[in-house]
């Protein structure tokens, strides 16, 4: 029995999206589901006990981060990731690779592997697929995600290939260099906004039977109608029995779409990103707390909404909180955005069940704003 | 009935320390106690919730700042402090004096009051005593401090003396122009390190018969045996049936040595300070997490603390949170500090039941290291 299974539990009659269940070693998780992003082993700003109470099922973390701070070598003497966070529940670290291409300096990307400056100290690094398995076996989440090269946005179809050939021979070194068997390995698709890359690199890596496939190198700067296509030209060519996870996605319409196109998986940084800025994710569209218009608006940020945040403090208290740089008011916005997008999978999961998610997304779509002249913005 | 009151339940057969209650409009709180800080309407890093959770029983908030930001009108338009900051149990405000004096520039001090400088847009503000009630009576709380002028140490006996003739002069108008029966006004004796001005400030006072008394102008970087001798010679001055306030004072020593000279309230922001610097108050004294020789300790920050963090976290991760600057952290190492000192005034109060403070003082100040030859470090 492999690590990490999924349970195919229904599929949407109206929207074709899947209903299911990813069985890990830290118990299971209902999809499609969004993971909050915990990148330097901690959901910033949030406490575990927090991430409990608005029903986080799986966090995120991050290998590149934790390989230069503190160290896999420590979170494995603590007893790996979970025990060190004190967080008991699934989790899942990405490989390294989009963080060394986005993040660090004058790297050089062979076929061994890519060196790279640590953008902290300025020392040079060395990241392979090996390496990045060591690192993820170290740390212990219940899943793993295979080394890839993340091209920039727009690359050329002869750069594209190449990049998708590498990843799929470092896919395989990374199957081989994987070390433990309580733990989920997925393979990452690329191929960027080509559909015949796109398909080739989903056929090299199912040929490798991976207990889980990813969907990488979008929401990359590319325009939104072009991460919708490349996931109808992607996912005829995975497997039904396997979950699939759309990485770095975290806007309330992709999530919608991604999950219309049968995405199980979401991740993004996006709510606690803008939350620390004091923007909110509500039912009729983004607030932006900090506005001048709110300081005697003695409301809860979402009058729709069920968090503790919407129970308990008011738009005016909260841009006071923001405006003076106190750090409850990151707290309370943080809290309220993640809740609002795992609420937002709940209701996808029911619409599912109830084999009515088009018309949910109509009205989401309608009541949130995106259906207006300047939802790109959203 | 005055909206504060004082009920002695005892008095330490070994020490004379006091146990009481006051009782105020949101509540009742046991003394002697330790009120945690909210300058801007926010204990920093904290949540009401985990206030509660540690049995925080009143809190501070401040005059000045809220004036500033957010302004008190948007306080009272909210309903007042308790509702605007969602703390339902006691606050007590102080008087806007002592930041006037510490945080503002070329203030200038007349009779009327203190003209200065706002020390965020540098715009020329006029704080008197009339207008501290004021803004005091519109942000409500159970507490409310007389506005007094907070000389530098040192100051000369003759500058001392014209300052305390003020703030008895200020102390008067404060009381005048108080125009809410739902909060208790205390006076603040000053006088500095001068035994005939701390006597001479208590007796003005006293004759306007507060419903408690602080007492100011300790803790601005005297020496600390000097803090216990203004105490001795202050206290005696003081009526029994109304609560002593030492303000600004927060070092566990402090605390236990005040309470021995009848003190029955501190506030200071030296717990949350220090925790954001990653320095803990652990029962075997300071504790700088931060420090390398904690990368590989997985013992909680205190062995013998009872609270969640100690529960929870181990000094590794807690120092990589820190080292990493994440707000977690921060919010880890205030709660552990506020704990420790909210419990050891638990521990003080249970050793005055049993007549027993001087030898909890002895085996505290052992364990702490205050009796360590550096120990004016702690």
């Amino acid at each position: 029995m492999p690590a990490v299974t999924y349970e195919h539990i229904k599929t949407c009659k109206q929207s074709g999206a899947r209903l299911g269940k990813v069985h890990t070693p830290h118990g299971t998780f209902e999809t499609p589901i969004f993971m909050p992003v915990g990148t330097l082993a901690t959901v910033k700003t949030m406490s575990p006990d927090e991430l409990i109470e608005m029903n986080a099922q799986i966090i995120l973390s991050n290998t590149y981060h934790l390989w230069l701070r503190p160290g896999e070598d420590i979170i494995e003497e603590a007893g790996g990731l979970h025990a060190f966070m004190n967080w008991d529940r699934p989790i899942l670290t990405d490989s390294g690779g989009f963080q060394v291409f986005s993040l660090s300096d004058l790297r050089n990307i062979t076929e061994e592997g890519v060196q790279f400056r640590n953008h902290l100290s300025g020392e040079k690094l060395f990241l392979t697929p090996e390496k990045s398995m060591q690192i993820q076996n170290a740390l212990g989440p219940d899943i793993m995600m295979a080394f890839d090269e993340c091209p920039p946005y727009p690359a050329e179809h002869s750069y594209m290939k190449a990049s998708v050939e590498r990843t799929s021979r470092w896919a395989e070194r990374c199957l081989k260099a994987h070390g433990r068997d309580d733990q989920g390995l997925f393979g990452i698709v690329q191929g960027g906004e080509y559909a015949d890359l796109r398909k080739q690199s989903a056929k090299d890596l199912t040929s490798l039977d991976f207990p889980g496939y990813a969907i990488g190198g979008l929401s990359v700067g590319e325009p939104k109608d072009m991460m919708n296509r490349v996931l109808e030209e992607t996912t005829p060519y995975l497997p039904d029995d396997k979950p699939r996870y759309l990485m770095g996605v975290g806007s309330a319409d992709s999530l919608i779409d991604g999950a219309i196109r049968g995405i199980d998986m979401f991740d993004c940084v996006l709510p606690t990103r803008i939350a620390r800025n004091g923007t909110l994710m509500t039912s009729s569209g983004r607030l932006v707390v900090r506005n001048a218009k709110f300081a005697r608006d003695f409301r809860p940020l979402d009058e729709n909404c069920s968090c503790k945040v919407c129970a308990s403090y008011s738009r005016a208290y909260i841009r006071h909180l923001i405006k003076s740089n106190e750090t409850l008011g990151l707290r309370l916005c943080s809290y309220h955005n993640l809740h609002f997008l795992l609420t937002l999978m709940e209701n996808v999961r029911q619409a599912i069940r109830e084999d009515r998610l088009l018309d949910f997304r109509e009205a989401f779509f309608e009541s949130y704003g995106f259906n207006k002249a300047d939802a790109k913005n959203f």
